[in-house]
């Protein structure tokens, strides 16, 4: 037996407000929406995990101890969207290679989004 | 321009020691290893994410804010083979149509394995 990652869920007080940031940002649509519960369609390429966004009442504060990933051909126009859409430019990281921007959702999770070069 | 998600990070003082659990938990390997940073191969089936385990010195405290969810055929199974590896049971929980199992990796990161009925 093994076990296959079908889902990543984030702890927030606001579904809907997370939703709203998450489906534009991904450029995908609520697929579920039990209120205190919403799923997204999959945000990891076709039959990747669906994103899940469940209320409760006390998320854990602080940076979030698990992210997510993406990796981009165009950063720098890809964080100007996100920032438009309401996420925040948290910092810029550069080894041999790679560069990324680490940027937090509306929550304040944060996120990366990298570049080879 | 849209966002895929092709990694979920986990931030841990020991990435060796959680890729020793989630490799054998996921049926999946250790991809790339730079020591401070381990990249299992995909996770979420052909295709899916990768699983990344970043060591940092101070992972954030308490219930992980974001979290991994799988679907099994056989979760009690499943759970006892998790809990051999070095997961721990935390809670079940039941909506129609639906069991789920809150475990715990060697970190205290809080997972779920769901099985519906």
């Amino acid at each position: 037996m093994t076990l296959t990652i079908g889902m990543i869920t984030i702890d927030t007080t606001d579904p809907q407000r997370l939703a709203d940031f998450w489906t534009k940002a991904l450029g995908t649509s609520i697929q579920h929406d039990w209120g205190e519960f919403l799923v997204l369609a999959a945000v990891g390429g076709e039959g990747g995990p669906l994103l899940g966004l469940q209320r409760v009442d006390d998320p854990t504060p602080g940076k979030n101890r698990v992210h997510l990933d993406a990796h981009v051909e165009d950063r720098v126009g890809e964080v100007a969207r996100l920032v438009g859409l309401g996420a925040t430019e948290i910092s810029e990281h550069t080894v041999p290679g790679l560069t990324w921007t680490v940027l937090a959702d509306p929550d304040g999770n944060q996120f990366c989004v990298g570049q080879t070069s």
